[in-house]
């Protein structure tokens, strides 16, 4: 007896020891190893290792493979039941033209926001009116655009801080920004620019939240009009829209809202300047070759065209004075947008260029808003600029004008510092201690390093860790704000690979969680997006937004966030004709619709408004009517109205899409469209 | 020094003994209990529970308060980077109108197959002919519909076991099918009843796929014509339909396809009979009543007009006769689609009924096919039905017929047994030793309890779980197929309430995964679901399913699944003219289109094919062009085509939506539209 307890101890406490040593150390191989490698690692290290788990834990630890460094992570992203996500990360979904939110550190998908794309779950563009109306605020020459291509979320921000009330995105491939409330997460204004028709260097705001902005990406003439390539120089401009936001009522004021004409550089990624460098904003551009492809005719692929030079163009921006210049009326109208001419923004101050090596992707201003860290494509280092040298640069008007007259600083004068970090540097996002992280496309991995100030030497690479697969940008906990938390990183990867199950040619994204906390990074987590190709995201701690559980009174309606004129009361649920338009007024609770028989004859416009007559959290229904192409989600307390023209005689049931109660099968009704 | 290591070992000694006792064990509080409890309970017993972790891992679940069964649930379900998921579930969308693909147990979405409703990302519905044709498949009285709820999808059988080649989906509020093809895991194929608008009762197989079975639920006249409610009994029907599937073309065939006339009862869930019930399907119905509504005009609503009756009636069909007399032509052909009249349905002995209490959901046959398991929401028992006992009862003739003339079996003659197993009693799934589990909606529990054959006595409740909250369908894997696989259950719960972080008024659905591999079932994992409302899920071991990586060859349609007529091959790319129609061949790699300049004049009428001349694992391409309402996704080896009429003059960017290489962003080109 006695010896079996004392064997017993000694293999406990060899375990114990191994597992001490080897838990969560970065001696250990990575789970980001091929699936053969983390077998034979995790089956060997899994026998040893994780010893003294709880017993049952410890067998399917076993079982399953897993390593010491798979437990660390699993203990630092399994989040039980009840248990809520320390931070919501708002991923834009790419050509899926909407915004996912995920929390971390579970990487669940705790939404999918309708923003430019119509979503039938949550009853976005199928048929309310409300939803409509937002979505043709971003029709194009009046046509319905039910898409986008959405890159770069901004929340919005409070003294450089996100505060949580607000987020913006945008969609490239049609130049619009939209506007989406955080107390319940939809979608309010869409709007257009009269004048750009693509916008990948958007969105972005400034510190507080005054101005959200946009560059153009693609240069066209002013509105798209048509303008033969052999006038590109002459006759194509990129284009910086300041898009005005009013907090009071949520929504962008175009009346308020101006351009600054630039040159036809492929303007692209941006960021606001804070703190010492608040009142500008830096862009990057790539193009500045003026390429304009042509492969077919024997010309340069824009791939090789647009990258010949060393040297792009940071557009360097002072937005204040641009609003002062604007507020004067110096500006053109274009298209019915004012915009600050060329000759003007040089005249004024407003401009100015300086040169970033090679095809520039990232543009980040660190948290003190005293450095600017240009990661360039095609180049392997990350170059600081130190907005104190720009500052003297202009004061000393040391540069020289390009093509255009714009004022180009001269590089040595505004660089602090040039470090090498990998290849592919993409994009740059910061911690709380001092640390900068890049994203490197062409290694698949973040690369940390510190910030050096005015200290050249002061700049050193401090760790890497490979990703899976394809880099592309990054997003940290606050880490594009003025007081970022570190802790997390997401990767955000491009190429998915061998990392899941099989699901056919397209494949999912592969968003890694990265743990930032100690000295060495570990990826943590592999969360697949099977739904958008998120390119950028930002994330926010959770706690910050103040979301609605329900509508603050019954009656209310989320395109304008105040009582419906239309909303419904219990006991006037009614049906009205007058002459051909008929008008339904409904409730909706469970388990009944009332009315529940809707009869029109056919040729009739229908008028129909449904209030959902509850407040209780989770108490939403849905509506679907066959053969209308109409879908609603009706929200607690939510009154939404749709309308049609009842051209099909028939038996038309309807009847709530959501599962709300034991009784919802029975939550039905018939319009009866007599001949 | 011996006292130290000493203590050090009884320090560890006792650690163990109380994690080995504690953990995953049962009378540990679970992880399913309201946050508060869980904090407390974790916060205590992370303290002395989880010993014996790697240190690293010791600490993050101390500060985390991750209890010995939460770390246990950790180590079920993580998956680290690389290591692909055992089992897909795929989970109808709901109104999302699409089919989610979850790989089980990390509970990770891997993919939102677009099925009735467009979807950006796919580039489904959004341009490409292939797409717009399957979608105009579905349309409803020539309206384009483009949206849908989906209920139940049904994976494709051989010998009732899942075979990973096609999977079906009903959408309900239009009355349509859909096939999807697992080796792309794309939609082929949406066809369109015409004679019934909501199909709640879909889709379910037979064991071999010669059927894809649907049942109408909300009645109206056939072809939805218009009649008056005061008619219902007369003019209104229920209707099956049994759909022909070839699996040599992947598609349904409607030309050999058929419906049964049915009572205007609302027919409800089916299941088709197996191995000893091969060649029969079992169909629920819960207003038999025939209840009509009409709560605005006093009349009992519907929620209480349905559910009068104690009983209400099982439908017992014979396919295989009813196949027999369509073959010999004995139907009537209305709106295009042949019918087995009801009265010809009873003559050839196709069509019985069952009473069933009352207002049931799910209808379930047991693996051997022996059983059929009847849940009754307003019922706390579950009944099960011995199909030995319906034959000896047919061959007997103990029926008396109901009001429309069709046998109803004695009740007594072919129930084995009822057992009370809690409130709202859903839906019923089986593992791989004798169990049922049912879920319980009211409760919000899953129950498992014991199946007894023919012996009354043989039927025990064994085990109930809670869930958050309001449990629907379950699903487990392979758990309605002959063979059973045991090991995991998920519960389809509709209301998340306090589970995740507010997202707003609009929550995502909660569905748990369940470890049912023990004596007592234990939730391990809450995800959240905000993309859609899952009714129904079917679990597939991972490795039954074959799917590409890229298409089996350069220039293949995946709508056709052949190669494409259009196909683009490198050197023959070029623009054709011919009077107003302009044609492009057009391919695509990393990192350019060839041709990069498309010009046009005003007016033309645009032919535009691409073709990814790739065939690398993820080398896909995207597609958009702006002002066209267009987005493309062209996977490895894809060829598509879209049209349009180049109606305003202008200056168009086209670029690749897929960040695809380091030079995506100069992946692009112009088309010029000349006034």
């Amino acid at each position: 007896m006695r010896r079996i307890i004392y064997s017993t101890m000694i293999v406990i406490l060899l375990a114990a020891i191994v597992a001490a040593c080897g838990g969560g150390d970065e001696e250990e191989p990575t789970p980001t190893s091929p699936p053969a490698a983390v077998s034979a690692e995790g089956g060997a290290a899994a026998v040893g290792d994780p010893g003294g788990l709880p017993a049952a834990a410890m067998q399917i630890a076993q079982e399953r493979g897993l390593t010491p460094d798979d437990i660390r992570a699993a203990m630092m992203t399994y989040t039980p039941s009840g248990k809520w996500d320390e931070y919501l990360s708002f991923m834009s979904g790419g050509h899926s033209g909407n915004l996912i939110v995920v929390g971390v550190p579970s990487m669940r998908i705790l939404k999918n926001i309708a923003v430019f794309t119509p979503e039938s779950w949550q009853g976005y563009g199928y048929g309310s009116d409300e939803s409509k109306a937002i979505l043709d605020g971003g029709n194009v020459d009046g046509k319905e655009i039910r898409m986008g291509d959405t890159h770069h979320p901004a929340l919005s921000e409070t003294a450089g801080d996100y505060d949580g009330q607000f987020i913006f995105l945008n969609d490239k491939s049609n130049g619009r920004v939209a506007v989406i409330d955080l107390r319940d997460f939809e979608t309010k204004q869409i709007v257009k620019d009269p004048n750009l028709i693509s916008n990948h260097g958007a969105t972005f705001v400034t510190p507080d939240t005054d101005y959200i902005i946009q560059t153009s990406q693609y240069a066209t003439p002013f509105g798209w009009d048509y303008a033969p390539l052999s006038e590109y120089k002459e006759k194509y401009r990129g284009l910086m829209t300041l898009w005005k936001f009013d907090r009071e009522t949520g929504r962008i004021d175009p009346a308020q809202s101006f351009s600054i004409e630039l040159p036809p550089y492929w303007q692209d990624l941006c960021d606001a300047g804070k703190l010492a460098s608040d009142g500008w904003v830096f862009c990057n551009s790539f193009n500045t070759e003026m390429a304009t492809g042509g492969i077919e005719e024997g010309q340069p692929p824009f791939e090789a065209g647009v990258s010949q030079r060393d040297m792009d163009y940071m557009h360097i921006v002072d937005w204040r004075k641009a609003a002062e210049v604007y507020g004067a009326g110096d500006t053109e109208e274009i298209n019915g947008m004012p915009v600050i001419r060329m000759d003007t923004a040089v005249a004024e101050g407003i401009l100015y260029l300086a040169p970033e090596p090679k095809s520039p992707h990232g543009n980040d201003v660190t948290p003190d808003g005293k450095y600017i860290v240009v990661a360039g494509k095609l180049d392997p280092h990350v170059t600081v600029y130190s907005f104190a040298k720009m500052q003297q640069a202009i004061a000393d008007k040391a540069w020289e004008a390009d093509e255009f007259g714009i004022p180009v600083l001269n590089f040595d004068n505004v660089m602090v510092a040039q470090l090498e970090v990998g290849l592919g540097p993409l994009h740059t996002q910061f911690d709380d201690r001092g640390f900068a992280y890049t994203s490197l496309f062409l290694d698949s991995m973040v690369v940390k390093w510190s910030l050096g100030g005015d200290d050249p030497n002061g700049y050193q690479v401090a760790d890497k860790v490979p990703v899976q697969y394809n880099i592309g940008h990054i997003t940290m906990a606050e880490g594009d704000t003025v007081s970022p938390d570190g802790k997390y990183l997401i990767a955000l990867n491009k190429w998915a690979v061998d990392r899941f199950t099989p699901v056919g040619p397209l494949l999912p994204q592969n968003e890694q969680l990265v743990d930032v906390s100690g000295d060495k990074m570990q990826v943590i987590y592999d969360m697949p997006l099977g739904i958008g190709e998120p390119h950028y995201a930002q994330t926010i701690k959770a706690d910050k937004i103040q979301a609605w559980n329900a509508y603050p009174e019954v009656g209310w309606d989320p395109a304008t966030q105040a009582p419906s004129e239309h909303a419904v009361k219990v006991g006037e649920e009614r049906i009205e004709r007058n002459g051909n338009t008929v008008e339904v007024f409904m409730t909706a609770v469970r388990s009944h619709f009332n009315p529940e028989h809707v009869a029109v004859k056919q040729g009739d416009h229908v008028i129909w408004h449904i209030t959902n007559i509850e407040s209780a959290h989770d108490a939403t229904h849905g509506f679907q009517l066959g053969g209308l192409n109409l879908s609603l989600s009706i929200e607690p307390g939510e009154s939404t109205t749709f309308e049609f023209d009842a051209t099909e005689a028939g038996t038309y049931p309807y009847y709530c899409t959501e599962f709300c109660s034991a009784l919802h099968l029975e939550m039905t009704g018939y319009m009866l469209v007599e001949p």
